[in-house]
């Protein structure tokens, strides 16, 4: 670890970020992942804990196999046992029978841990740091030793501390990562720490943080700027309790608003967005729309002012331009926005020859408000805004016609199941189709019944599937009686739309929802075909 | 803003918060969310936008009714236009129209801004900012100026940014509040720049950031280190493109974590978690379990040895105690600390003479833990949880029993009216009682037959009525077959309680907390009448 200016990433979401509730990776999605990794650019990729886990030892073996082009595999474990020697030690020979370049260990820095959790001696322990180093080192793997508690055990006693960091680089260790286990520091301290570990020893600093504070990025940023030179972190921050330090944002803060690089081929980071999405889908996790750099909000522009200042000029209003990760700029319709909004939209459906200044701009304005008030809104469903557009510019069409539908829920007895159907009348194509849906609840057996009766006129919405569904109620005060806003994510598996509907009636509040959500396919479909 | 080492909380949760993508808080929502801030004990409320939105303006008015104790309300708005005098000035008239104690306005630092934003001169602006400060403080005002793009505009041109800010010293501001509009900044540089301003200047200095390094909260504790006696954010850190600066995080690190205060009632951290979730709530926003403090997995111990550490000394993996943020540590949540809130509720309800060690309390913990699995949520639910304490004390009887309902939602043509109507069989001591009820929607008309059916035998619940219904769609990757929670606030005109329902079907989830709420009551006019 010796080039200058060069920060180290050392991926950690396969072994820390697996100790987020809620996830868990699969054996091949620990595969895709790594794969993924490589590919960005990631100098380390910790694969999991040898000892404790028979398909963390699997994935070692798997990975072999597919030939990382530059990441280097770390197996993790810990210092051996005390009043053990180290060559007897499972864990240390679990660590050996991973077989990778990269050995991580952690051991004990604050004296509370040694003698209340550890139950043994701070001189043990010093040993048990050395000696595990060594043994690692002599057996030709690269150490990483990673200082448990190390900000807390310091503030506790930094000679102890100290202590603890030189047993390790006497033990031969590659770097030693400084780690606040508990997420507990705030920047400056970590600051302060951080460089006075670079001036006593001459062995590479790591910094591994936690997000309990809410200044994991932060933490780690200022290690690196006292001169740490590997970072360990998650890809989108998951990890135990409040998560680890999230390496999408410190790929992006190093590269583009520091003198240091983190990636050998910096134009990774057009895949910044890319890589989150795809290790939120390996861990099936929701993607976080206000995520720094990768968010879907990260560069959406509501306000009218704001918008108006972001087509001025565009880096008044983004701090990095959106497509330096992957990302894009989005402008949000809302009752705040106006006509430059409403001209994004115009541009993003292709239709460049209407003028700012037109008739058609100002009654699309006009008809937004005028929905806006009466509760739609269309931020969070631009699939709606742009059939509100369609039909403003007469270019929308009806798929389909109403006769009517009626949705029953029904309980027979206090412990009977509840059950839900709806028969539906609908005229396509001059043609009646007559269905019936059953469902979980009364929307679901509407949307049953609406698939059914279109589906012989339009196989092309066979794909198509509700993937959200949210309701709100407005005017509360007025309780059951008061209008609904209902706001539908429909997708075919490649894209996703958002609709609305609004009613005193929360049932027709979804119809309206469903129909636009389906009547949007199709119009891309015809779109397409033409 | 003078007190030692005070801190004061400048809350814009209602202003920029309400810029995120996918909020919008109801007029009522307003009001709720501005009495919680206030008991919570901010010292600033920024309510609004006063010139471009009515709603806001409403806003401001209503919450003078509300006597707020200790929070000072602000309107939000800018400078004059340019070459506008400021007295006839449309938006500064409207900051004084909204009748608040502060006025918070917003002035370009950024010579990009006013040269190609503004399109005006920088002499222009530098007088626009002078002005305006004047104007309000002749007025009456306390005055915060925020210096828009404070930090990029420094690094652009430091002498223009500090004639900037000398203009607002000069119209007589109170605070000078730093705002990092595109969220770009590194603490350090945060750090850097308050300290010099703070050198420079003898106002009182505030700090506004945003998340789109993932710094914000960070960025505001670096820059309180320097200085800085103000910190505006959002609760939960919602807000335009990455959210604001996390003023739940802000709260908990200075009170814990520096020699500073800032909230005038310490004691009120430990209804951070509360305040999170009901901003949520009020936001119709999903909790981050992760979230820093206040998250569900915020002190959830997963890893073994973590567990087996907290058992045995428990800030060995904690960086402060759970209870100190109103949070609890999860895997001990049957044992000590869940205990607390229920002894509290029993309590409330009289039930004095039960022990915390007892086999009732534990079995009540058990069963409220199975049910928060399957979705309820008693946080806000309060009369549901004190209708489970009274079924497992078996001090539960049911005032009437159902034997099946049906509902009907009809639209008999595209632009015919959609009807609701609920026809419901109960068995009322012994008696059949059938009733059917017609509403707005499908909750309405089956509420309708319930009150009527069990009129003839409860008369005295005819003044109860529903003021508040709000519905969450959990596990929403499921879509319209996702578990429904519904929660209902009922009221008698004197005092009002809140009952929750789960089920697939959103019908069959209104029915349990319809049924909780007149159930409870029951049993109050029970309790009375003995």
């Amino acid at each position: 670890m010796s080039t200058e200016n060069k920060v180290f990433i050392y991926d950690t979401t396969l072994r820390d970020g697996a100790q987020a509730e809620g996830v868990t990776f699969s054996p091949v999605a620990k595969i895709h992942v790594a794969k993924m990794l490589d590919s960005f650019g990631v100098d380390y990729i910790e694969g999991g804990y040898a000892a404790s886990n028979p398909k963390d030892m699997a994935f070692f073996k798997d990975i072999k196999k597919e030939k990382l082009k530059h990441a280097k595999v770390a197996a993790f474990g810990s210092t051996r046992r005390a009043n053990t020697p180290v060559e007897q030690d499972k864990g240390t020979l679990a660590l050996l029978e991973a077989d990778t370049e990269v050995c991580t260990i952690f051991g004990k820095t604050w004296l509370l841990h040694v003698t209340e959790v550890l139950k043994t001696t701070p001189e043990e322990n010093l040993a048990m740091i050395e000696d595990t180093c060594r043994f690692l080192k002599e057996n030709g793997k690269e150490v990483v030793y990673d200082a448990e508690h190390f900000f807390d055990g310091y503030k506790d006693s930094p000679e102890y501390a100290l202590q603890s960091l030189e047993a390790a680089t006497k033990g031969g260790a590659d770097v030693l990562v400084l780690c606040d286990t508990n997420g507990g520091c705030l920047p400056h301290e970590v600051f302060e720490i951080t460089a006075l570990i670079r001036e006593k020893f001459d062995v590479a600093v790591g910094i591994h943080t936690h997000n309990d504070s809410e200044t994991a990025v932060a933490n780690a940023m200022e290690s690196v700027r006292a001169g740490a030179v590997q970072v360990q972190g998650v890809i989108n921050g998951f990890g135990e309790r409040c998560g680890n330090c999230n390496l999408i944002s410190v790929a992006a803060n190093v590269t583009m608003k520091t003198d240091k690089t983190c990636l050998a081929d910096p134009e990774q980071l057009k895949n910044l967005k890319k890589l989150s999405l795809f290790v939120n889908e390996q861990a099936k996790l929701r993607n976080n729309k206000r995520a720094a750099f990768v968010g879907d909000s990260a560069f959406a522009h509501k306000a009218g002012m704001h918008v108006d200042g972001v087509r001025k000029v565009s880096h008044s209003f983004e701090h990095v331009p959106p497509e330096s990760v992957g990302n894009s700029r989005r402008i949000l319709i809302s009752e705040l926005s106006g006509a430059s909004n409403v001209m994004e939209k115009l541009l993003e459906m292709g239709l460049d020859n209407i003028d700012r200044k037109s008739p058609e701009v100002r009654e699309i304005l006009q008809t937004m408000e005028k929905m806006e008030k009466s509760g739609y809104v269309y931020e969070s469903a631009d699939a709606s805004f742009k059939m509100l557009i369609k039909k403003v510019l007469k270019e929308h069409k009806s798929f389909f016609e109403l006769d009517g539908f009626r949705v029953i829920i029904e309980k027979r007895g206090k412990n009977e199941p509840c059950i839900s159907e709806a028969s539906l009348k609908l005229k396509v194509n001059g043609e009646k189709a007559f269905t019936v849906g059953e469902g979980d609840g009364p929307v679901d057996a509407l949307n049953m019944a609406l698939r059914r009766a279109l589906h012989k006129f339009y196989p092309g919405i066979d794909g198509v599937y509700l993937a959200d569904y949210r309701v709100s109620i407005l005017d509360p005060e007025e309780a059951t009686a008061a209008k609904t806003r209902v706001v539908i994510e429909s997708s075919d598996g490649d894209s996703s739309w958002s609709t609305v509907g609004v009613s005193e009636n929360i049932i027709e509040a979804s119809w309206e929802a469903l129909v636009d959500g389906v009547e949007y396919k199709l119009f891309l479909n015809e779109e397409k075909a033409d």
